[in-house]
C-alpha cells in the first residue's frame, strides 16, 4: 500500500522545526529532525515496555517525568539501541549540542532514534547534523522534521486537528513514524509507554495533569490498538507538548473544554496510528478487528491480539479468503473463554458463522468481496460477557518476508 | 525444504494397517488411513488445548480416558472441524463402521481428521473409504495408512526403535503428519494435551500409568518443543498403543527397563516432531533455541517462545542474516525478567552479544556463515537464575506466505 500524500503546511505556533542530512542513511534523505518550542512546554511522554530500551529511551525516562520539555532531537538511519554506555553517552550528547547552540536547559532535551539495532551511532556526522537542524529551524519545517524521523515509511505520517478555546485558535498537529517492528505494549498509566516515534504538539495552554490524562485516553484507542508484526521495538516514543503560547486559561481535568482536548487528540493519534498500519511493511489491508461481548477486557484483548497476530490469519486476509475456520481456530486457542457452540464472526455487516458454524451459500462470495477490498472489519461476538476490544492490524504479504529478510543486506 | 525419505518397511508385531484413497483429496492421493491392533492395547493419548475442538477430537477425548483402544481411523483432507452436530455424528459414525466391519467395539476405536476446516464431510465418500481400508488392513500397511494421514507435507514423516525386554523383541515406531498450523500447546499430564496427529505402537506390554508416564516424558521433550507458525490446530491428537503381543511382563513404572522405553519413545516422538518442522509450511531452516538461565521455566519458555514466533527473528533467519539486535530486541519484549547488560548470545558455538553488547569484527562472518546453514542453534544467556528451556523452531519464508495465502483457491 504506497500512498503519495501532499505536504499540506502546517504551523503550530511557538513551535519551529527542521531536518536536514548528516549521511546515517544510504538514501540520502533527511537523517535529524528536530522540534522545538519558543518557551519550555508542559510534556506528557510514554516509552517502550520492551526491557531492552534504545540509549536515547532511557534518557527521556530520565527527563520527561518532570513534565517539562523545550526541545526533541530525532536521528532516524541508527537506532542507538543496545549500543551499550558509549551509546548513552551519545544519546545525551546530542541533547548538549542541542541545549549549547539554542541556550536552552539541557535538561528539556529529549533525544530518539530509529532505524538499525546494535550499531554505533558516528559521533561526527551527527555532531555536525544537530548543529545544522539548529541553524535550520523555522516555523514552516514541520515536513523537513518529519523526514528526518521516517525509515522504511513509505509515506509521511502526519495529522491536524482546530479547536477554539477561550476564543483563542488551537492548533494540534502530530507526525509518527513507522512501518514494522510494531506492536505496541502500552499501559494507560502516568507517563506510561507506548510505541514507535510519535509527537504531537499543541499551542494551547494544558496543566500536566490535563496533558497527561489526554494521552492516557488517547493511547489505548490509537498506537495501543494496532499491529503490524507483533515485535515490540526497543525505541518507541511518544511525546505529547503543550507550550500554552495561545494564552488561554490553562486547561485542568476539569475544564469543560478538556473533554474536547482529549477529543482532538486521541483524534489526531488514532489516525496517526491508522497510518502505520497502512504503511507496515509489506501490507496490502487494514483490518479493523473487534471482539464483543467478551467475558472480561483481558479476554477481549487476547482475542483481538491472537487473530491479529496469527500468520494462517494474515495471510488468509492477504489472499483475500475469508477462511472463517481459521479465524475460529485463533479465537479458540488464544485462551479466551467462551461457548463456541455460540460464536458469530461477520466481515463488516455479512455474519459468516452464526452459533459455531459456517453459514454457507450466497453469503460466502460476498464475503469474499469484503475480504478482498483494502480495508474490512471482523467483527467477532463471543456471547460471553459485555467486554469489547478492537485492534488494527495489517495482513501478512510476500513482501513483508521479502523485506524483512533483506533488511541488511 | 524437501527431502525424499526412502520407505523403509516397518511392522509392528500385532498391528495392521491400511491407506485407501476415497475422493477427499484434490491430489488423488490415499486420505484414509487405519491402525488397527490385534487385542485391545494400553492407549496414552492427547489432545489440542484450543477451546474448539474438531468433532473427532470431542470423540477421542471420549473414549481415550478409559485406557484402551484397538483401533484408529483417519482421513485427510477434510478436518471435520467446527462442522457443528452432523460433524460430530460423522466423527462417531467413521468409528461405527470399522467396529461393525472388524467386529470389535465401537468404544475402542476412535477417529483423527486433517485438512480443511469449516466444510462437512462427504458421507458416502467416507464410508465406502472406511469399509474399503478396513478390507485392505495388512502388517505391511504402515505406510499406506501414514499417506492417507498426510496433507500439505512434502514427505512422509516416520521413526522407530528396537529394544529388547525380558528377552522379547520390542518395536516401538511411530508416524506423524502436519507441515503448517504448529504450535503445541500442551501440558505434560494424564491425558493431556498434544499436536497434530501422531500415532506411535509398540508391541511391548505395559501398564496403563507407565505408559501415560512415558507420554508424559516425551511430550515435552518433543512436540512441546516445537514452533512452526504459532497457529495451534483444533484437531492436534497424540496417541500411544501398546499392545502387549511381545508377551514380556508388563512394564510398570518401577519395572527397570521403564527407563529404556521412556527413552525409545521420546526418542521416536523427538525424531517425528523435528520433522515437522523440516516440513514447516515454506521452511528453510531448523533453528534450535535454547535459553539458559533464566529466572524460572516459565520466563525460560516465554523467551524461547518469543524468538520461535518473532516474523522479525524468522525472517532474518530465513535471509541469513544474523541480526543479533532483533534477538535482544525480542528478548526485551519477551517478558522474561533479565539485566540487558548480562545478556550473552550465540550462534552455535560463537558469541555475537557479550554483556549486552554486540561483538563486531571477525565474529560476524563466522556468525552469517552459521545462520546460513540449513540447521543451527541459537543460544541465550540470560545470567538470570538457573532455568533452561528449548524450542526447534522454523524460519518464515516468502513460501510460507505464498502457499497459505492460496491455500484454498
Amino acid at each position: 500500500m504506497r500512498l503519495r500524500v501532499r505536504q499540506v503546511p502546517i504551523r503550530i505556533p511557538g513551535f519551529r522545526f527542521a531536518g536536514v542530512r548528516c549521511g546515517l542513511k544510504e538514501s540520502r534523505k533527511r537523517d535529524i529532525g528536530l522540534i522545538v518550542s519558543a518557551v519550555p512546554a508542559a510534556a506528557a511522554a510514554a516509552f517502550t515496555t520492551n526491557r531492552v530500551k534504545a540509549a536515547p529511551v532511557l534518557v527521556g525516562i530520565e527527563r520527561a517525568p518532570a513534565g517539562r520539555l523545550q526541545a526533541i532531537v530525532i536521528n532516524s538511519g541508527n537506532a542507538n539501541a543496545y549500543t551499550g554506555r558509549s551509546g548513552l553517552k551519545m544519546a545525551r550528547d546530542m541533547c548538549a549540542i542541542v541545549a549549547r547552540e539554542l541556550r536552552i536547559d539541557e535538561h528539556l532535551v529529549i533525544p530518539s532514534s530509529t532505524g538499525r539495532i546494535g550499531v554505533p551511532l558516528p559521533r561526527r556526522k551527527i555532531e555536525a547534523g544537530v548543529r545544522a537542524a539548529c541553524r535550520a529551524l523555522s516555523a514552516d519545517g514541520f515536513h523537513q522534521a518529519l523526514e528526518g524521523t521516517m525509515t522504511t515509511d513509505a509515506f509521511p505520517k502526519f495529522a491536524s486537528e482546530g479547536l477554539v478555546i477561550d476564543g483563542r485558535e488551537i492548533v494540534i498537529a502530530g507526525m509518527t513514524k513507522g512501518a514494522g517492528m510494531i506492536a505496541p505494549q502500552m499501559t494507560p498509566t502516568g507517563s506510561g509507554h507506548a510505541t514507535n516515534l510519535t509527537y504531537v504538539m499543541t499551542n494551547a495552554a494544558v496543566t500536566l495533569p490535563a496533558l497527561r490524562g489526554a494521552l492516557r485516553v488517547a493511547l489505548p484507542q490509537s498506537f495501543n490498538a494496532i499491529v503490524v508484526d507483533g515485535d515490540t521495538s526497543t525505541n518507541d516514543t511518544a511525546v505529547l507538548l503543550a507550550n500554552g503560547v495561545a494564552g488561554n486559561r490553562p486547561l485542568t481535568t476539569r475544564s469543560a473544554d478538556f473533554a474536547a482536548l482529549c477529543g482532538a487528540v486521541t483524534r489526531v493519534m488514532t489516525a496517526l496510528a491508522r497510518m502505520i498500519v497502512k504503511d507496515g511493511e509489506g501490507a496490502t489491508k487494514v483490518i479493523d478487528i473487534r471482539v464483543h461481548r467478551a467475558r472480561n477486557r483481558r479476554d477481549a484483548e487476547r482475542l483481538a491480539d491472537t487473530v491479529a497476530r496469527s500468520p494462517l490469519c494474515k495471510t488468509a486476509f492477504y489472499g483475500g479468503d475469508p477462511y472463517t475456520g481459521r479465524i475460529v481456530c485463533a479465537a479458540g486457542y488464544s485462551g479466551a473463554v467462551f461457548d463456541p457452540q455460540k460464536l458469530d464472526v461477520y466481515f463488516d455487516d455479512v455474519q459468516v458463522v452464526r452459533r459455531g458454524e459456517e453459514i454457507v451459500g450466497k453469503v460466502e462470495r460476498r464475503a469474499a468481496a469484503i475480504v478482498r477490498q483494502p480495508e474490512f472489519t471482523l467483527t467477532i461476538d463471543l456471547h460471553a460477557g459485555a467486554a469489547v476490544a478492537h485492534r488494527i492490524a495489517s495482513d501478512l504479504s510476500v513482501d513483508y518476508v521479502r523485506f524483512n529478510s533483506d533488511y541488511r543486506t
